[in-house]
């Protein structure tokens, strides 16, 4: 019997670390996600709802440790990325290809799968993406919220030699993932905005182009054409990444006629917004599930150079130092943290 | 030179008839749209306010008495139908392929340009578009309305074979016309909504699957599920056409993960929507701005029998009678007109 | 135990009726396509080549006797129409949604698979498609091939409301399917060719808009310019369903720049093509592998009056009689027979 | 008046440097392409024939030296890139988005057009593109052929991420452009193949990921197998930059199920080719007609660094010396030249 050490929620606020039992793959790193947070300490999100016990974590590396007999691409010691979903693959959302939309896909985290904060677990092999060899298992961990940025890119439109303006809401590690993925696809000009300083000044690190700090008390209209000024031009492809009111109502008011803003941010309540201003200038808003065959591409575009996101991982603790790990992430806006990463086996 | 009748709105609550000086084209029919009656009785929309006095119209249908030197493709006594705006068709917007985008496109009845309500005008051919032989003229003036659908079903996504599920709100004209777009393009079931019980009386008679009364104090959940149950799935298209904030909930609300909500209505003011539970569905929100090379299609649709418009048409007036016909359309909610036509030549 | 009669290819012209030992669902009809013969005369095709008994047959309809425990969608007594390939559902080239290109696929009559020629056999769920009430088993069955022509179309762009232009090459049964798909789909005008007069007469009482008869000797100038005055244009899209040099050179010749080109027909050897004048006009030569979610596709433009494919059946014999059946399909050429069908259960 | 020091072929081998008398503007570099050296050596190509003197190139960059009168984005000292073709920009076809199939657009050096090679002439702004400001004249006079190459790119379906293999044959300036262009809009692995080594030398120095020589000799199975271990898979895209028999067949064989050849190179007769193979795998060859769109790419990709192209120019002239220049270009094979340019003003 493996001592599969493993971070469990058993309700709000009461987070233990335990041995489990299902054995599985060791999995080397995990990142924690804000909704990991917001498990914790607000014992759910919207209708996912903590009843049980259950292990956190979808943000994960991990090394193989046994296929299953059917399983022709993978074998004992690779290093994979894990997909933390699994879709059917049969039904016929699954067979159009949009698997991320498949109604009866499990998720990490989520009854009736636990997460990947533990030492070993199972995935399907179909959702198990091999790691470049030139790739460390921290960069692998982190392959999960740059699927979710390279996929809402990738619906946004992005593409190279577009010459393409793109506005990012929010500063947090998916926006920063959000404006390094849109470079790298191409975007030309990156505008990436925050009411954070501090966060602003981690993306000009990260060689973002353009920052403009929000001052929550600015009108839209001035906050617009500051943007506008930036990037030479209005924004052609806006990422939401924050869900707060404001941010849409900018990114309505900035698009160009037929732009495309993705909503990745989402927000507990109804926003109020100016839906009628982009319904007549054909600026589309549109929604994200998650990711749809982006691990590849992550993988690809970090592999080969074109993103380095290396700088976001802040901080590293062990499994056994988890619950100071969600400590550190909780209190990321007077700490600096960007990703915080937990080591799961050594 | 020749008796250019025109109807001419000089500023809210001003709108005459009177002889104006450019000759062109005649113009047998014109349909009155909403936005008419919205510049006759508020002075304008938005940003778009008479200050000059300017001629109405924008649904025109024509026959050609001259041509340009360098036109091929009309000769005169061809029929045509009038796309009612000019793009530049040279900026890199119409250049790549979105011309109702172009920044410096010019609309009737917004200056510089004129509107279609008198006997002769000039016209672009490059907009114009020939009626197909067994087209009345009357029908001619339809294709206006009839690009606006069918535009919105094809950004919507709606094809021939795919079993497809479309919500229609407001059975207006616009309404109206998306549905019977929708089934012509190939929906499986189109359901349309509407707070006026004889505007569903009327969809029936079109041939619209199925009418849903709104009571506006009923709740969203409730609605959402009796549209459902009529469908049979939730929808994979909703084509919104009352700029109403508890349609577009209802939209949210309903669309199955992954669809489309085509927002060709639109209003004065913000509306109060919940964006996040689209964005992590995947819905999308589509803007539209007016059409794009829809006219042809609309033509198509027509003569071939796939769409029957001319019910629509409940009432017909002379050009002499244009104020009347204006007082009949603003009436629409106590008279039961859906379109009224004035016919502008003999 | 059974009695699974079945309908075995042992070798080159060596076709028996047996008692098969696997068990599976009744399957009332099953259509013989052109490669059955291929495989019964020739002993395969290309290089698929017999070399162990196989069960022949892969355009079946069958009632559902029994379902897997996981199996939510199905219910014994069901009718389907069964898609005659299992792809993994696993790989990237699935998850892409492209399971026709599965490198994995399995095929119907192939080994390991053995096909539908038989009283009962298994099939996965996932390619299995529920008819709609209003069909009959007949039908059912002739849903593989108008997959094969739905796909084509679909490919090559067909849509409602486009005023295409289309020319089908060929006019056996996949011919006339596409030519039917092709006006189901939206096209405006449709044109098919072929070498043999009682095919095209058959064209005709379908409904196809235009025919011609090709003379072999004819030049391709004067066959194109006949193809061009019976469309009132270029064509559009072409579909290509007879392998012959001179068609692949009609359809280069004939076509708009940019038209498409769908290659569904194939021959056994190269043929001698001017692929530059293709190259600089634009025009695109598709493959297609199969059909890619068709069988939805195909079952809705049935069920709902569409296409009406009944006429196509042009004899029907028992499983006993299923010799007599192929020898019927074989001298098609002589006894007119379009579709020869087998019905495996009573 | 202005001394309009043009290159004029009056007919076949009779290339004479004349003064004309069209004035416009200054074109600093203009490079010579090889159907320059067709009209001059052969007189024409297929059906273009000349038969009035005409000024030969359309690979020109120039300075605005006097805008029309509605010209709003351009201004007199401007740099450009001249696209060298005019279209209507007011058919159906140009209106669609797709001006490079307009059936009446008119091509430098083709009657009525002249050409490129004289010190002045005009160009609509439609087709003038602003170089950017890091960028050379001799670049702007590259940007010709690279968009040829980006636009083959982009129909090929050629993306960021995508870890696509791509296979160019011929490595003439358009093969080499081709392969650069895969590098920079994402392909992973880029293999070009040719019979000359020189050039494929020429290739690795600018950063070309595999090269292979092509023994015309060695059959097409070997061939294909030495290309799919180089890239390590069997090609998504090929870039068909040779128009030899030889070349479509390996790129047939080659490529993965679903893949896109390109058809970029042309040759003067038909070819024999196994169509069937691509039909029944889905691979598609799809045809370019020019550019569409893809100046300002090509722009944006060398001014951002994306694409080095200046070690393509291996010789530059004087306008002077254009008839030494064509003899330079003409023996390229000896003399290892690939791209020579005139400078037409100092």
């Amino acid at each position: 019997m493996l001592d599969n050490l493993s971070l469990v929620l058993h309700k709000k606020d009461d987070l233990r670390l335990e041995v489990t039992e299902l054995p599985g793959d060791p999995a080397p790193n995990v990142g924690i996600c804000g909704s990991d947070i917001h498990f914790w300490k607000d014992g759910g999100i919207d209708k996912w709802v903590v009843k049980n016990p259950i292990v956190l974590g979808h943000e994960g590396s991990a090394t193989v440790i046994k296929v299953g007999a059917k399983v022709k691409n993978f074998k004992v010691g690779d290093r994979v990325a894990v997909e933390p979903g699994i879709a059917c693959l049969n039904c016929q959302v699954c067979k159009d290809g949009n698997y991320n939309l498949c109604p009866d896909v499990m998720f990490y985290g989520v009854e009736p799968l636990g997460g990947a904060l533990r030492r070993y677990y199972n995935q399907s092999a179909a959702f198990c993406h091999k790691l470049a060899d030139n790739m460390t298992m921290a960069e692998g961990a982190l392959m999960e919220p740059l699927a979710v940025a390279v996929y809402a890119c990738r619906r946004g439109g992005i593409r190279m030699g577009g010459g393409q303006k793109v506005m990012v809401t929010g500063a947090g590690p998916i926006g920063l993932l959000a404006a390094l993925s849109a470079k790298a696809l191409g975007a030309e000009v990156v505008c990436i905005l925050d009411i954070n300083e501090s966060r602003l000044q981690f993306a000009k690190q990260l060689g973002i182009d353009k920052t403009v700090l929000i001052d929550t008390k600015a009108d839209v209209e001035s906050l617009c054409q500051q943007v506008v000024d930036l990037l030479g031009d209005s924004p052609d492809v806006s990422l939401e990444c924050s869900g707060a009111e404001m941010s849409y109502n900018l990114a309505i008011s900035a698009s160009k006629c037929g732009a495309n803003i993705v909503m990745i941010g989402v927000s507990n309540k109804k926003v109020s917004v100016n839906l009628s201003s982009a319904a007549c200038r054909q600026v589309n808003l549109l929604g994200v599930m998650r990711y749809l065959n982006s691990f590849p591409m992550a993988i690809h575009l970090v592999s080969s150079g074109k993103i380095n996101i290396k700088p976001l991982i802040t901080h590293t603790y062990k499994l056994e130092e988890a619950l100071e790990a969600f400590e550190t992430s909780r209190n990321c806006a007077a700490n600096g943290a960007i990703k915080v990463h937990i080591q799961c086996y050594q």
